[in-house]
């Protein structure tokens, strides 16, 4: 498939794109679909899935085609959003690299951004490849758990390895905005130190929770709100996170060792009546939580 | 305070309390003092409690007086509810025992149940007390953290010592239903082991989840959707929780302790590379998360 001329001259210019292939229409793909479609100007949207009821659904929305291939149409597009498992996005960014427009924004959305920059870098992508993390997400999976406000307020991290385009990180920017989202820059390896205590821990948290309470013969139905809350994550995608976790072993086990044995060491004080303990970790941990700390992990845009 | 003779003859007939005293305006007292003024034949509310604050907030609400000293107003009410922290109740319950009007109906909010059913017993108020438990609940504390929604569609567990009261059951069933709950009743026992896993090891996983995260550095502006709802209960009230973690410390601290074990047991296969075992562990608990299994605990009514 080729671009036509008329829209291929003054694109760079534009910051709002024409067309946009957002690659896998699971939940992040499905909610950029959604949101897309209902923006004021919306763009021709190229969604693409293996899977034919989240094609199906895809296509319900008005100026969405819908393919199995993403090398069917990543050509066609001025902005291209990688939205599968990472590892998925590692072996389609070198294969894809000889498709994409010369103008072409390419980004995609995994929850580590080292590993995606250098596919993206290796391919030859360095100057139309910036990575996204919108910090988002939710329980429900394929593109029927999408929702058009999913960015709405999200932090979307955004990460290029030097020396950054400027014309196209402002697109990504605008892009991103039009979403609801608040992109946010941040140094790669910085970033993904980060999602390690931010977002790995507590989903592996969650799964270790939701294990126990399975062993201790607890039905979802007997959770109240507080246990609902603790064991959401726990249903989050296994082929998302295996990815992220492998990629960050030693870290992850790290910080999962050590809390282990912080979870022991409570259990140890409770069994020896030190209600104290208790008492001191709950209000240092209450006034954690309602503290407004700056963030980590940001730089200067 | 006296009882008027009017409104004392015929309320055990009367589903609906003329007079409920709420002693506790906190997040759950201030719930139930906005629910109640809500009702389409809202009762007369006697709100108790040591601050100021919250005595002026309940006190904006039409039908509402809020004082100092429970003793003052639990003589009056048809249905008096204490919703302090636990220890709290034990030590209130025998010095109001003999306030109560032979008719009332009195209960409570704790988060187990047999210890307040043994002060109630003790206290020589078997046939007038029945706990319950809303599982319903919040970040915010104080009267202004109420909601008057707070108990739509929660369970509320509720829990008496047999011989039970069959026209103080209904009336305490009526109560939670005027306000949207679910009353589903519960051997008080039971209950007390299913909160200490549904409950009380949620709610110190946060606390060591938020311990972890802040030692590494994390400020709370830094998570995304799903660190936000792992660390929702660190800010829990410390009040409420000593209690009820010393009151179970023993089966809090085996929980723990496994949990700790399990969770180390996960950091060295995730150092060892064996990332099948963290697919293995997520497709387990996505399962049982999504699982409609029967809720345990629940007795026939």
């Amino acid at each position: 498939m080729t671009t036509s001329v008329a829209t291929g001259i003054n694109d760079s210019a534009d910051l709002a794109p024409r067309t946009v292939a957002v690659v896998g229409l699971g939940l992040i793909g499905g909610s950029l679909v959604r949101g897309l479609a209902r923006l004021p100007a919306p763009p021709r949207v190229l969604g693409v899935s293996p899977d034919v009821d989240d094609r199906e659904g895809a296509q319900r929305h008005p100026g969405v085609v819908a393919v199995a291939d993403a090398a069917d149409v990543v050509g066609e597009a001025n902005v291209v959003v990688y939205a599968t498992p990472m590892n998925v996005i590692l072996e389609l960014l070198p294969l894809h690299a000889r498709l994409f427009r010369e103008d072409a924004l390419v980004t995609d959305v995994a929850g580590l951004k080292r590993p995606v920059l250098d596919a993206a870098r290796r391919a030859g992508l360095a100057g139309r490849f910036i990575g996204s993390h919108p910090m988002a997400g939710g329980e429900a999976v394929g593109f029927d758990g999408g929702r058009p406000d999913l960015f709405q307020d999200a932090r979307v991290w955004l990460c290029a390895d030097p020396p950054r385009e400027p014309s196209r990180s402002a697109r990504l920017e605008a892009f991103w905005r039009a979403l609801g989202g608040s992109p946010t820059w941040a140094e790669p390896d910085v970033h993904d130190q980060l999602m390690v205590r931010v977002s790995h821990l507590p989903q592996l948290v969650s799964n270790s929770l939701a294990l126990a309470l399975e062993f201790a013969g607890v039905a979802p139905a007997d959770l109240g709100p507080g246990g609902r809350d603790m064991t959401r994550l726990a249903a989050s995608s296994p082929a998302t996170w295996t990815d992220l976790i492998e990629h960050r072993a030693t870290d992850v086990a790290k910080l999962l060792r050590e809390l282990g044995i912080q979870v022991g060491e409570l259990a140890a004080r409770i069994e020896a009546g030190d209600i104290e303990a208790v008492s001191e970790l709950m209000v240092r941990t209450r006034d954690w939580r309602a503290g407004s700390g700056d963030s980590t992990g940001r730089t200067s845009p």
